[in-house]
């Protein structure tokens, strides 16, 4: 597609004809599933989300019903298109956007044969260890670009060993490993193809071959025809089957093209193609992405806990670090201490989080000397400390309501600046931060991560970043966009950019300085609270 | 007075002839005044009380209105009188139990000059700063007992000479400077004459040879006859003036007797006469005392904050820690967090304080691993840093709010634990807590504080122990008893007694063994906050 970048142009037949074309973006994600159908100028035309369930089966466990999962999503397609009114032959194509991790062994038939571990669920520590002990972490990241610890036992490999290892028979009858991304594929078109992006996250993947790690598989034992072809993101994999099609309400007319890690395709929804800009995607979790120049992947980054995958352009890489409790503690302090916020809120039909968010802009800066740190299931990167935990210090009796949420705030925006720091000593320079999810809605928060991190902090307009993600890589498969770069050119809008104030970003520096004492004098007391929780 | 033990007895003229004599417990606080009229068994006739205002002129400044105080102790008085419906000359005598630190200038004909600074008052830290240089805090606290630091100016002495560089017409024109004790004793018979256990806390009061100091009068070029008359607690002064007698309701035929220090009063309405219990008094403040077996002065202990005053008995030391910030962080949590609680608590017209033990009743033994320290205006005794600021340490999206209040009472008892341990370490074997104030009315947190400390707890049956340990001494003064020992064996009655739990002192031991690690890898960074809150 030559797309005219001048609106006038409209009337042109061409572009007319373009009009009546669209792209659907699926993303599906660990507790609900999104599909969002987009003009190629990136307006959403319809939009409809399903939730379904995370299965708590015993402590510890994480899980997902495989059916339950792909009923959602066919459902949730229908109603996309029915709500935006539209002929399903106007969807040129699909593509998806995945949580990563979780996978489903399927029989000869492609049916599922267990539930859908997700990354959450601990069950394969043992397993993890064993290759941490055996293999080596730094070389599993040196292949894989996956940081390896025992105490976060996130990869499909060593969970696919804990199914041979504890349920025989479900392994003895598995045909295939799939991640969701090519078992959604399959579903569609009958092709189990993946993306390399995704396939990054099963620690079998070697990034820099973009093939199947022979030394891994040989090593665990595992038969490479086990897993499903990889693809670069954005290759067409065919088109709908009939079935699939009566099932979604899709056109066999309609392109499946190879989608991507969630992370990836919300990068690229928030426009980011290559190394300066970062992606800050606050929502319960916290994500940091940057493209990185090179391939680099350094002892420091993986100590660090930073992961490197393919992006979804291919020969690019994505760094992402993340904060595994980030808007989820605002939803902690909601739900345990805000009744009186909460009730206010119904009462004048307000946002009980834009009503948090103006009680902490009440607080002086700095929040009278009050720290947070919000490590409430241990740190993410760089300090990635499973033992961590949550702290408040530096309390008087001058500390209110205010200065404790503009506190946690701030806490959780020196984690930024902290990833930001780090991936810049790791070599990429970072320009600007685009915000997206839920966090980017708080021009307050938006602010304070500007002078806290010194970075201009963009908030794209968009709403579902992944799902646009993916909906523009299946208009690079269907050949609507050159390539991302020219589906940008279109597609990527700001909505609104929070310069640095240099008088706060002067004060913050200071702040900071002191913030970054905090932890390391914490890390053996974090030990004894990890030792005393095993004991009680 | 030899008191029947058998309550058979009252029929016995003798007695029935003590039945209408009673003692007046005058209690001279830092925001107001109670008058109570006790009967020689320690029963409450009338109670009265009276408050008056706080002022802070400037910032650091802490002033009471003299004037305004001594009206408010003549009504208070007046008022307990006419509620309890007797004739004033049936009150034998009375005592006075008082704040410490706070002083009065006044001219020759007893008139106050100036405001009466109270112990929070931090004006004089640089005169408090000149002695620690040029005189030695460990001298001071070799002659006095008291240790000092400028962080903390609380006494008496440098505020005199803060006067004398800052208002020198005041202290031209000042005959002599008064405690609350002697100030009161002054107004109701025309006599300053203060107790060793008040004399205690000015700075300038030799405790060894119970008189003012030559050596630290002559080094301040401050002449002794500014300074009033020293008695032992319970001696008599003299009996009502005419026109005291007019203005307060009282007889021209009640004795006025010395009294003493609040806290030193407050143990022994609690019934303590010798080494072995120790007053656990929580309220704002929380306040440790034990007699101590001999005087003791040592380095640790001074360094730790300990003061070793005068007892109200002769020849007695009473060692006493602190912790500044105890109920009243509880009244933070009420005021800050616990909206719901106050209206739920409102609704039920129970008491919130109730309803918040009732919650952390809730959570399990050791909030789940939260810690919590007090520190929330600098930490007491024995860590003693005015640095320290508070802290909660282990915080996860498994906490609530029952956890963070368990996790607040438990760390407030850590800390009487500390206490107890240090006390103990300076010699002095605790064999029970006499909990009295607010925070022994929670039977919950009574407990803990037995499980945590490993000691009983027991709480008297008196709601105001100072006022009722200044009655004793103005029985004593009086000769209604022999000695302190006599009249507690009548006055003196156990409400309840905590025992503490095998089970749970096991589990609270390792609790406070991580407990006790968490203090010495913050001190640097209270540091830090603390040269972070000078620069803003």
């Amino acid at each position: 597609m030559k797309k005219k970048e001048n609106s006038q142009h409209r009337s042109d037949p061409h572009v007319g004809e373009m009009k009546n074309m669209y792209l659907l973006g699926l993303d599906v994600g660990t507790t609900g599933c999104k599909s969002v159908i987009f003009t190629p100028d990136g307006e959403v035309i319809s939009s409809a989300y399903g939730e379904y369930r995370l299965y708590h089966r015993r402590p510890g466990w994480s899980e997902l019903d495989p059916k339950e999962v792909w009923n959602t999503t066919k459902e949730t397609i229908r109603r996309s298109i029915n709500k935006g009114k539209i002929d399903p032959k106007q969807i040129s194509a699909l593509s998806t956007s995945v949580l990563g991790d979780a996978f489903i062994p399927v029989d000869d038939a492609g049916n599922p044969l267990y539930w859908s571990m997700t990354t959450v669920d601990a069950r394969a520590a043992e397993q993890t260890r064993w290759w941490e002990e055996n293999f080596g972490a730094d070389r599993i990241y040196r292949i894989t670009g996956q940081p390896l610890t025992s105490s976060m036992p996130i990869y499909p490999l060593p969970k696919i060993q804990w199914l041979r290892e504890h349920e025989s028979e479900v392994y003895r009858k598995t045909a295939m490993f799939l991640c969701w991304e090519d078992y959604v594929n399959m579903k569609l078109c009958g092709k189990p193809v993946i993306d390399f992006s995704v396939a990054s996250r099963t620690m079998m993947f070697d990034i820099a071959k973009k093939e199947w790690s022979r030394e891994i598989l040989e090593t665990a034992e595992l038969d490479e025809n086990l897993l499903p072809e990889t693809q670069p993101a954005g290759t067409v994999i065919g088109q709908l089957d009939s079935d699939a099609a009566k099932e979604t309400g899709l056109s066999e007319e309609t392109f499946v093209v190879t989608g991507g890690h969630d992370q990836a395709c919300g990068a690229l929804g928030a426009g980011i193609v290559e190394s300066g800009p970062a992606m800050d995607a606050t929502g319960t979790v916290e994500c940091i992405g940057v493209i990185l120049k090179t391939l680099s992947l350094t002892e420091r980054a993986r100590l660090q806990g930073f992961a490197v995958h393919h992006y979804v352009i291919e020969d690019r890489y994505f760094l992402f670090g993340f904060n595994p409790t980030s808007g989820v503690i605002l939803r902690w302090f909601r739900d345990n201490f805000a009744e009186k916020e909460r009730e206010e809120a119904k009462k004048k039909n307000i946002d009980v989080y834009d009503l948090l968010m103006s009680l902490a802009a009440e607080s002086p800066l700095g929040a009278k000397e009050l720290f947070f740190l919000p490590y409430f299931e241990g740190s993410g990167t760089p300090t990635f400390n499973r033992k961590a935990r949550g702290v408040f210090l530096g309390l008087t009796l001058a500390h209110g309501k205010n200065e404790v949420l503009r506190s946690m705030l701030e806490g959780l925006s020196y984690e930024l600046r902290r990833n930001i720091e780090a991936i810049e000593k790791h070599g990429t320079e970072i320009t600007e931060i685009r915000a997206i999810g839920g966090g980017a809605r708080s021009a307050f928060w938006s602010q304070l991560k500007a002078d806290i991190t010194g970075k201009p902090l963009v908030v794209p307009n968009v709403t579902e970043a992944a799902a646009l993600g993916a909906a523009i890589l299946a208009g690079i498969g269907a050949g609507i966009y050159e390539n991302a770069e020219e589906a940008l050119r279109g597609v990527y809008k700001e909505k609104s950019r929070f310069s640095p104030q240099a008088e706060n970003m002067k004060r913050y520096n200071r702040y900071y300085d002191v913030y970054m004492r905090i932890y390391n004098p914490l890390v053996r007391i974090f030990d004894d609270l990890s030792e005393l929780t095993k004991e009680t």
